[in-house]
């Protein structure tokens, strides 16, 4: 049994990182950590929990003592929160996977840039690897740190990783169109996410300046083999769940729609999370699943691909896919717990 | 006072209407048609109107006979069906605002490509304006037959049509990614548009084969001066009404966000019902409203134009400003019965 | 034209009543004033209202000094605050009609128990009048303070007081099972009402202590003539607004349907914005209006009369009925803007 | 390993089942059965199933062939149409626990009554067992036929049994306001059932008439030990899942909130599924699982006590008390595949 500890527990991605790890056969919570909720039961926090996980949450400075009762730590945290814990799980020796932003980006400079926030962390940079397992799998069964992707990212990359690769498009005519739903946003109780002011209402937000842009660029120029750019939109949709990112580039040269599929199911072959789906996706095909559901469109008359990319943000986008790093991490099925 | 007859009263447009002009100070309703309500009262098929319109819907057929009784006719049907009315109308003498889309597209190759359907009217085609009063004012005021826009159409062309007027950006590189509440797909009962199907998810649909494409492609050309084509990517969102359309194009030349904030509000200063905004937009913001609210930005990093719009579907995209059309075409203020 | 000042304008309630008053023919509004946004434009709080509604708010302090220029005050504040604006309001000799709790307990007793609040001001405690216009007409007209009535009171006392009145239910046994959009829990940025927390639940509240209980218990005992008790159960619902009370009582000898029906209609044969229905009603049914839509069933088995009522929480339970009381007050049309 | 079959397996609750079983260590789907998409895959129906459930479905005819292969059979059909396929499984010596409606209740007549359809299969109504297993977990052992209550009845004879078991109410003043998201209506394409006409709105229906009735009735007079008879008022609400179900009863003895507390908890002391809680219920912590969740609470002042249970109305409501049932059947831990 792999031991898990969690600091960050009582966000939305702690807690489906905790119902995950619950159903997990080969993992067991020694700990949950939280400072906002600290020596309550997490049940008290989320009462659908009762009689499930009853334990006493524990604030992150004690959580902290107990490093070496644990294989893996997970730490959910806004974004430079982390940077302490996973510099002394690095140096206990223990595995850590870090849900937040404070290792994904490898340059930081453009960490600091982004998130207006210091690094103080910078020497362990490049021991993080990025823990999108379609990509790097090999990596992250090598590693001791893992920068979890974010959901936005997890959807545009996977969207578009495999038309890089193979030159579909043209690189700098990227535009990804992406729409989530509201516990995207977070736990803050932020006026403009009351029900009352975001149901039955529809916004674009972080026009040209959300944090998850250079972390498609890194990646998505990682795999291209040159530095791209890419304009990102995000929205809110007053819906609890999901992510539906519809993706843009120009066709340099013609290929049928079938040519694409072939290609991307190539792509994809050994990611058993990826669907690959002839029919238009929908958010609610993930919900609740670690999937990202892709769906392959050419518009002959504009010379465009367009590919619509759907996961559930708190699975794919932030939990679930932590707990397929974890699996990587220990040798397990990639798919362990997760179905 | 304007009389008025309405066939295809009971569709969201239709009902959108009777509520619009029962609150306009210079109409008078003097029929309601449907076929599928034939017999009924209104407020039987709607029964918020009881009280307030309890008139008998009339068969359709009856409605012709009608037409000596009224000043303008409104017409609310599905692709195909309006041939007959508008073109009896045109013959009476009187005017007809046509909210489907018979008379939209100039070309009857283009409709009959798209939608699939004989155009049998194609004389009267060169006699039909299109009514997006933004852009042909003029030509609205000394029409007989107005083709009333789609709701898409709207956000899109209200969104672009000075970028492309004033040269901001590349005619050829054009994306509307465009977002919708489900009353924009109708009051037909489609097993897709349940509740328990479609709320909480998201999709797209129709990619690079909506109807709507042909319709903006017509304006904005119209506007350019010359044959463009754009991408254009519809999608279902979980809400009643409003539309949101985030449209993206290259910049050739740079030029800065004030810059571009000043030509817009140039380009529409007479247009009331249109609101640039510095702040994002919201669909709610416009929420029966026949207001189109515009956001824009530009992405220097990318140098892309970003113009985000957002209208009510059933108001700026149909009934609201078929009513705006009528006030144009009877020499009224064009705001009247819209505030 | 009516001069009106609003203390208390940015919350759902005072947002509410402006658009109302912009509308209404008969009303000018002179002041808006808002503590938590003094100094702003009423559009930046709403931008919806960006051109229609552009007046700098003022402190509430600054309000008072403008008493004289306006006929009627209406104050939208938390229970407890009012009594200084609508004594002063009094003293001014000016009408004043009070959205919150202040003035609607006759027993100054009562609404101390209740809210745990002092009342400061028992001497005007005769002087205003509850504002609820289908029991209380004439009062209202010669009334200089309104105690305009709470939303699910509104609802509960228009589905009993005819029972009540024709003795059909036995007053002892009534229970009011009440369910409300998000909105009538106001705009506080209260975690349990944001979007990820309230969409998709139903939950019960308040049980067996909500401050509305007393308030439905003081008319209901005025109508049926000695003192009564009621259970009253609130529920919040996902929705914006809308209430539906669902309320039982026990039928002391047999009555039919349609023997209850003509008592009711009977009742309010006088009052234009209750709607008698046959078929069930529906909060849609009335939404953006004054109406109350009243359904009437009885259970013959179990020898029970059931009543549901519907409102829109913000307008016949708040801001509309305002405006029906300022109309009573002014001599005006019960029904003027409200339509 | 459990060889199940499942006839009626595309309506929400059989899709709820195929979940539930495909997680289940102890089961083994053999077939899936439906009519209307018979010879698909389950998963063109369901696409959220794609790589998950694949198998072909098959007509029911076909179905009743393979009860040779299978240890159960579960259907989950409208009322009247599991009378052959019960009655054919019955005499093939197999289990089947029907979610349907044709065995709950063991009068002909009062089924005849309330569903309008002839009952024939008579001779079977006292070999199935009402399978609640929170009452009857002992009979349900050793039963072969399982009649699997609906879904508001749950939630009403959980809140209620303990109160009348103990005489803690009058059990003639019984008022059950029971709420339920859409799923609860089922899957047809009912107008009424579209997203645009049932969201943002919430009404009462059935008043007085809905066929859950006499099947609360008929469990509450059992555990009371005499006929009773009780109200019960089933509403809609804009969401997808969840029912909570408000009941209310007068006392006829003063109790305190603390000693009705303890006997709820004697009542289940072996129930697995009932939390009761100190807390008001909400429907989203009981959302996805087995649970019903209960809440009490004493109105002194009208001296009635009111419980809110809540259940998610596809699990506890249907499918998962289904599974539950079955491992009652086979001698499984009753929560297995459950938590």
């Amino acid at each position: 049994m792999i031991k898990v500890g969690i600091i960050g527990s009582t966000g939305y991605a702690g807690k489906e990182l905790v119902k995950i790890l619950l159903n997990h056969p080969e993992a067991n919570i020694v700990f949950l950590s939280s400072n906002s909720f600290d020596k309550k039961k997490f049940s008290n926090v989320y009462p659908e929990f009762e009689g499930i996980m009853d334990d006493i949450l524990i604030h992150s400075e004690k959580a902290a003592d107990k490093f070496s009762d644990i294989d893996v730590l997970f730490t959910a945290l806004p974004h430079g929160l982390s940077f302490n814990f996973v510099s002394q799980a690095y140096e206990s020796g223990i595995k850590v996977i870090d849900l937040g932003a404070d290792f994904r980006l490898k340059d930081k400079e453009i960490f600091e840039h982004w998130y207006k926030t210091k690094h103080i962390c910078e020497s362990l940079l490049d021991k993080a690897v990025y823990g999108l397992p379609e990509l790097w799998k090999d990596k992250i069964h090598a590693a001791q740190i893992i920068a979890n992707p974010g959901c936005y990212t997890t959807a545009g990359i996977l969207a578009l990783a495999p038309a890089l690769k193979y030159g579909l498009v043209d690189p700098y005519s990227i535009v990804i169109d992406a729409k989530s739903g509201i516990t995207g946003a977070g736990r803050k109780a932020n006026p403009s996410l009351m029900f009352a002011e975001c149901n039955e209402s529809l916004k674009a937000y972080g026009i040209a300046s959300h944090r998850h842009t250079p972390e498609i660029e890194q990646e998505l120029s990682q795999v291209y083999g040159d530095r791209i750019y890419v304009t990102f939109t995000p929205h809110l949709i007053p819906m609890q769940r999901g992510i539906l990112a519809t993706c843009y580039g120009n066709l340099p040269t013609f290929c049928t729609q079938d040519e694409v599929y072939s290609l991307y199911r190539e792509f994809y072959k050994n990611a058993p999370f990826i669907r690959i789906r002839g029919e238009f996706v929908e958010t609610r095909f993930v919900k609740g699943t670690n999937f990202c559901d892709i769906n392959l469109r050419i518009d002959i008359r504009t010379k465009r691909l367009i590919v619509t990319s759907s996961i559930d943000n708190l699975v794919k986008g932030a939990a679930g896919q932590a707990v397929q790093n974890m699996n990587i991490l220990f040798g397990l099925n990639e798919e362990e717990g997760l179905l």
